[in-house]
C-alpha cells in the first residue's frame, strides 16, 4: 500500500524532505483521554497489549488526534522476555515485575530462543497488520523492541531499579553468563524485529533505556556489541537506535549501521551533529518538561531547537517519552510548530 | 588537635603526598554488621541521625574496621529541608518521603531561612564534636550537605523519582519561584557548612545527586550558579563538589572555586584530567559493582584505575556510594590495594 506521508522514512534515509517529520515516544498512551477510556474498559495494561484490535485502536489515536507523522505500535519491550520464558506483571504503582529472575546458569532455562515468534508474539504482529489496514497508508508504522542490555536488566533484576546493581554485578561476577543471556536476547530480538517488518512495520526503533548506567567500556562490551548484531542483521527498513543516557557513547552508536540515532534531552544535539557530520539522522530531543510551559513558550522552545539543527537529517521528537500529565493541547502546539517551520534555508 | 593522618587534606590542596588517600561514600552504613547492630538497637534511621553519640559511633566504625583515610559524619542531606520547615520520614522500602511539598509561592512558608543552625541542626554539630574527640586526630572528618538543586528536587517532589518531572516542571512554569527556593536553600546550606567547620569538620563535600537529570544549560542556571555561591562563601577548609551524572558539566564544575571534583563511575577520569589539567584534585571513581568481583579482580580493577591517574591530585573513592550488600572484606581489599600502590613514579 502506498504511503500518503512518507516524510519520516525519507528523513531517516537522508533523502529530500519538505519539512521535518515529528512524532512522540509514548504518544499512544496516558496523555490522551481517548486512550484512558480504552484502558479503563479492559482488565489492565497487559490485556490491551495482548488484544490486537484494541492495541491497533490506541496506536492510531495520536495520528487522528495529534497529527503525528508516524504511528508506533502500542506494545511493551517486556513482551520479549515474556516470550522467552519470564512472565511479567505490570503493577499499577511500581511498574514491571517478574516473579522469576536470571542470576545463574540454571536461570537460563527461562531464556528460551527456540520458539516460533508468530506463536508467542503473534498478537503484536496481528496488531501491526490491523493497524496498517486501518491506517490505510496515512502514515508509516514504527515497530520496536528493547535493546538486549535493557531487556537483560529486567531479566536479571526482575523490576526497575535506580542502580541495576544485580544486573551490573553479573558483568563482573559472571561475564560468560551475561554474554550468553545477551546473545539469546539478541537472537530473539532479531527474529522479532524481522517479523514486525514482515507484518508491515515501515521503520524500527530499538530502545536502550538503561544504557546510561554503564560506563563507556562496559557499554561497548555489553551494549553496543549486541546493538551492532541487530543492525547488521535487520536491514529491511530504516532503523533507529536510542541509547538513553549514554552520553559518552553516542558517537559510537552513530558508527553502527543504523539510519537514525535517538538523543535524550541531556545530549548536546549541536555538538553531536558536528562530531558525526551528515552520516546519520538525529532524532529528538526537546525536554519533555518543556511541554509544561505555556503555549507561547512551547512554541519558542521548539523553534529554538529547530533553529539549532544544522542539517535536514532530523526527526523531531522529545528527548524521552511524553509524561502522562502533559496537556495534549501542548503536544499539539509542539507538533504544529514543527509543521509550520520552514526548512528551505537548511 | 594535630592530625596524625592528613593525607586527604594534602591531596585536596594539591600538596605532596606519599600515597593516595582512600575513603568510600556511605562507608558508615549498611555494609558493616557493626552498623546494623547499632541501627537495630534504635527506632529507626532518623533516631540514629539525631542522636549525636550514636551517629559519632557509626561514623568512626569504618575508620576502625576498614582503615579509611577519612571519616564522614553520619547524617543525611535531608536534615536541611527539615530544618527549613519540611519534615521528612525515611520509609524502609521506598526511601525519603515528605508530607508537604513546595510547588507554589504559598509553599515557601516551608522554606524558612531565618533560624539558628545550632538550634535546629545542633545534633549534627554535636555529632561532629563528639566524633573528633573520639577520633583523637587519627583521620580528618568530612562534613557534608546536599547541593541546592538536589535539595530543591526533594522539596518539590517530596520523594525520590525517576524523572523528577515536578521539579523540572517548575523550572519552565515558574523559574522565579525556583530561583527563590534555590537561593533560600543556598543561604541555609552556606550557614550549615560553616557551622560544621566551626564544630570541627576538616573538609566538606557537597552532593548533587540529581545533577544528571538536567541538560547542560539548565544545570548551569539552576545548579552550578548555586554551587558557585557556596564555594565562594565557604573557604575555611577544602571543599569537594560531586555532581553525579553531570557528564557534560564536569568541566564547568571544575572551574568553580573548589579543591576537589567528585567523579561518578561513568565519567572518563583520564579525559577529564586531560581537559582540566592539574587545577583540581579528582575524587573517584571505581564502579561500586566492581566490589562484587573476586578479591583478585578487585585488586586488578583498582590497580587499573590507579594506573590511569596521570597526576598525584587524586582522592580514591568509588564512583557512587558503596552498595549495602557488598562484602566488607572486598572493601578492605580495595582499600589495601590503594595503600599498597606506589606513586613514586607519578
Amino acid at each position: 500500500m502506498k504511503l500518503q506521508n512518507d516524510l519520516i522514512l525519507r528523513a531517516a534515509k537522508g533523502e529530500a524532505i519538505e519539512r521535518y517529520p515529528v512524532w512522540l515516544m509514548r504518544q499512544a498512551g496516558r496523555i490522551l483521554p481517548e486512550y484512558r477510556d480504552v484502558r479503563a474498559s479492559l482488565s489492565g495494561f497487559k490485556e490491551l497489549v495482548e488484544t490486537p484490535e484494541r492495541a491497533a485502536e490506541v496506536t492510531i489515536q495520536p495520528v487522528d488526534i495529534l497529527g503525528v507523522d508516524a504511528a508506533i505500535i502500542f506494545s511493551d519491550i517486556l513482551v520479549v522476555p515474556e516470550a522467552m520464558g519470564l512472565e511479567y506483571q505490570m503493577l499499577e504503582k511500581s511498574g514491571p515485575w517478574f516473579e522469576k529472575t536470571i542470576r545463574s546458569e540454571e536461570g537460563l532455562k527461562y531464556a528460551e530462543t527456540n520458539f516460533d515468534i508468530e506463536d508467542r508474539l503473534g498478537y503484536v504482529l496481528e496488531a501491526i497488520r490491523i493497524t496498517n489496514k486501518e491506517l490505510n497508508g496515512r502514515v508509516p508504522l514504527i515497530g520496536f523492541a528493547g535493546a538486549p542490555w535493557t531487556i537483560f536488566c529486567y531479566m536479571v533484576e526482575g523490576r526497575g531499579s535506580k542502580t541495576f546493581s544485580e544486573s551490573r554485578k553479573l558483568l563482573y561476577t559472571n561475564p560468560t553468563l551475561a554474554h550468553e543471556l545477551l546473545s539469546r536476547i539478541t537472537d530473539v530480538t532479531i527474529q522479532y524485529l524481522k517479523a514486525q517488518v514482515k507484518a508491515g512495520a515501515h521503520m524500527l526503533q530499538v530502545f536502550d533505556s538503561w544504557a546510561g548506567i554503564l560506563g563507556t567500556e562496559q557499554y561497548a562490551e555489553f551494549g553496543l556489541k549486541y546493538l551492532d548484531k541487530i543492525v547488521s542483521a535487520v536491514n529491511e527498513v530504516p532503523i533507529t537506535l536510542f541509547s538513553k543516557g549514554a552520553i559518552t557513547s553516542v558517537n559510537a552508536v552513530a558508527k553502527l549501521n543504523c539510519n537514525t540515532v535517538g538523543l535524550d534531552w541531556n545530549m548536546d544535539l549541536v555538538k553531536i551533529r558536528e562530531e558525526i557530520g551528515e552520516t546519520r539522522t538525529l532524532q529528538g530531543n526537546l525536554d519533555p518538561c518543556a511541554l509544561y510551559s505555556s503555549h507561547k513558550e512551547v512554541e519558542n522552545l521548539t523553534n529554538n531547537m529547530l533553529n539549532s539543527f544544522k542539517s535536514r537529517r532530523h526527526i523531531v521528537n522529545l528527548g524521552h517519552g511524553v509524561y502522562p500529565d502533559i496537556d495534549p493541547e501542548k503536544v499539539k502546539t509542539f507538533i504544529q510548530t514543527v509543521k509550520n517551520y520552514e526548512i528551505s534555508h537548511k
